[in-house]
């Protein structure tokens, strides 16, 4: 059997691994980085949904390896089965034996599969990150469906059910909580999400619980979907997409440490608990929330390379340049036009976890004057802790600037950013642009206002007369 | 003569005297609050240039009172013609008096015309922030020209320009620097403003000095402008918009100290050197610079309205919650689908000032695969305190989410971000809304790694073998 030698060793292709490798490769030029994965072709997860609309194929979605190796790194094709982490050595599944200083897990998340009847029959499937997986499903079961319910109404069964529609297949989505998106909204975001949706044709049943997949008359393929207390819905296709868990097998055959969660133990440079040359980042990593240092279940792209970021920089000693303050979860998504985003707590989270809230609210539109062409209303809701005035969330409906309004709400966060802060904010207000005025200084001002009330009832004092 | 009483007296109902009012109202719901102005109606003033094109009239672009009366606050037209800071009145020209307790000048600021002959001839005009001044020359004037020039490209001079040009106008833009939007880009971002309008047909002449404006053969109208060393342009009209100076006359009979760049003087809660009961706000009062607390010339509608808020807040003693912490200089706007966008120093300025800078840029599509329908390239340029890493400004190029992203970098620059914290930053990411990797962070993470190499030219060692 072979045996190579290669300096930092990346196991998992995905934005995680990919990402460390790109970095590693920029900060770390002499050293000889390699990510192996067992994919041939990767995609860009977040762009999946698009594949089976607005892109019309699975070409359109390829994570290309071109930036690892302009960067100088390298890739390779196959799976590793085994680690020993004394001897710095890694099994490849054909024998071949790779021998590392540095190894970074990027091994990602599997599929959740409800323990209910039926999820083995065919035209049951979930989304893996897999070209030849996708593809296939493109090109195979997609147009052979006319019915297609989705159970899970979070952001991935969201987004499907409005590109799915698109192909003029029928979608429901079955959520078991009262609202679609309810893990990441308050009510009024979600509804507003749910009534776009129907306005669409897409079908939803929440407070749905699904008992059962049941075969057709053949009694091989799903033929109906039993959502408890309904009569059965009678289906051609079922997608699975009620979230996933971290992939751990090898980091557990390794002895590493595990989160009570299930993702690999993880200090704020990535590193595991045993070994300061052994990293884990993505989907496969524990991941801490960055208000509360519970666990946090955001499992997202953008989280995922900035991990990876964060790993590939510190892979030779802490270069203090970058590193987890954990995570905010910050999301968006948008169906025909509306689009929605939060970032940090929901004003039910936050009260669940036991701050004092305030609570800052804003309707403007986008473009001003609103006689612009495209204007679209901004609804804008930021969070902040009662008593410090630090702000803990923010949520916004809106058009194409929602995405990096959020990102800017996300920025604040972690900043600390108080409401002060953000209602004294300076910003640039452009017709075609932005709104007159900023979002957040308008839903920090509409806070201050409320905070500053039961403060100073009645003004009638002079302090300088 | 009649006297009548108000608490707050507002002079001025720009953004700024507006604001003031909006919030006075808000936050001194007890007080009488008056906003004084001679405009019957007033502009949204980043608005006037598209009422020439994408508008297509004036009262598309309407400033309403709305806002100011839902809060509780007056409006009355009439011109203030004598304060008396001592006695607490304000004569008005129709010889009325008004009492007051809190006094705000928001006066604005007029056009600098330049001290060269024939700015008085028939056909030349400036951009006046007045409905009826605005209407007649959407209605009388523009209509006959044919042949435009434009003095000054700064941001009036080239939103005006892209505007007219749409009514089939031959519009020629003289600037007196090598570049169009220099005072507020680096050169390259000014580059691909020329490329853009040049594209469209606008003539550009830089590095050009206009030594006059001439009579047409009837002698009253423009007929030519002359740029010294070249032939006289024919023209039917010319633009001027060089800048504008404060309108500080009422301040000045007052006694306030006046700033040497001829602003009032004011604090950080926009209050007069000579009594805390007189506030200045929006263009009539000095700007500091949020980095250097030299004077910033920023004389634009949302750092006016900014300053009305903080007004507006502290009338009545200092709440603390909202402060000037100086002008950013936070800027964007678009030419037909490129759009462009500035906060902080530039490159050029940094370097002026006496700070070793570093610089990190990135290039990246604002959807992702960029394969989604409306991608536009993103250019980022960041650029940070090469000593202590922290952010002094940044410039965008790109499309429709320019103006927000220009935002975020506001933000940052005002709570003090580092290249480490931008760099580590998280943020959302989402095909439709935005790129996969945040701009500012592939910037900052640019800069990090020009930072990093010659501080760590060879990594060999190995800390944890």
């Amino acid at each position: 059997m072979a045996e190579t030698v290669t300096d930092i060793l990346i196991v998992g292709g995905g934005p995680a691994g990919m990402m460390t490798g790109i970095t590693a490769a920029q900060f770390s030029p002499h050293k000889k980085v390699l990510v192996i994965r067992p994919e041939t072709d990767a995609v860009i997860p977040c762009g999946i949904p698009y594949i089976f609309g607005t892109l019309g194929g699975t070409d359109e979605d390829m994570a290309g390896r071109a930036p690892l190796l302009a960067a100088g790194g390298q890739l390779q094709i196959g799976t590793v089965q085994q680690i020993d982490r004394v001897a710095h050595t890694a099994t490849l599944s054909d024998g071949n034996v790779m021998h590392w200083e540095r190894l970074v897990l990027a091994t990602g998340a599997e599929n959740f599969i409800p323990p209910i009847p039926g999820t083995g029959l065919e035209g049951v499937f979930s989304i893996r990150k897999d070209y030849d997986y996708l593809d296939t499903l493109f090109s195979t079961l997609i147009p052979q469906i006319k019915k297609l319910a989705i159970i899970g109404g979070g952001f991935i069964g969201v987004e499907f059910a409005d590109e799915i529609r698109k192909r003029g297949i029928e979608v429901h989505i079955v959520e078991m909580l009262p609202h679609l998106m309810q893990a990441a909204f308050d009510p009024d975001a979600c509804a507003a999400v749910e009534k776009q949706l129907r306005a669409h044709g897409v079908h939803i049943h929440t407070g749905a619980r699904v008992e059962a997949l049941l075969p057709d008359s053949g009694g091989r393929r799903v033929g109906q979907i039993q959502i408890a207390g309904q009569e059965a819905l009678t289906v051609d296709a079922v997608l699975i997409a009620i979230g996933t868990r971290p992939q751990v097998a090898l980091a557990r055959d390794m002895g590493l440490t595990l989160s009570r969660s299930g993702g690999i133990w993880v200090d704020a440079f990535q590193r595991s608990r045993e070994d300061p040359n052994i990293f884990a980042v993505g989907d496969c990593a524990h991941k801490q929330d960055f208000f509360t240092r519970k666990a946090n279940h955001a499992m997202i792209a953008s989280q995922a390379a900035a991990e990876g970021r964060i790993a590939g920089m510190n892979l030779y000693g802490l270069r203090q340049l970058r590193y987890n303050a954990g995570s905010v979860s910050i999301y968006a998504s948008e169906i025909d036009g509306l689009a929605f985003g939060v970032a940090g707590l929901t004003e039910r989270q936050a009260e669940l976890e036991g701050f004092p809230i305030l609570v800052g609210e804003t309707r403007l539109p986008d473009h001003h004057p609103a006689s612009m062409p495209n204007t679209t209303e901004i609804y804008c809701r930021i969070i902040f802790a009662a008593d410090s005035l630090q702000i803990l969330g923010g949520q916004i409906l809106g058009g194409a600037t929602t995405g990096e309004l959020v990102n800017t709400i996300g920025l604040a966060i972690q900043m600390h950013a108080s409401a002060p802060d953000l209602a004294s904010m300076q910003f640039g207000s452009q017709p075609r642009l932005t709104p007159s005025l900023h979002p957040l200084v308008a839903a920090a001002g509409d806070a201050l206002r409320r905070h500053y009330e039961p403060l100073h009832p009645c003004v009638t004092g002079d302090p300088h007369a």
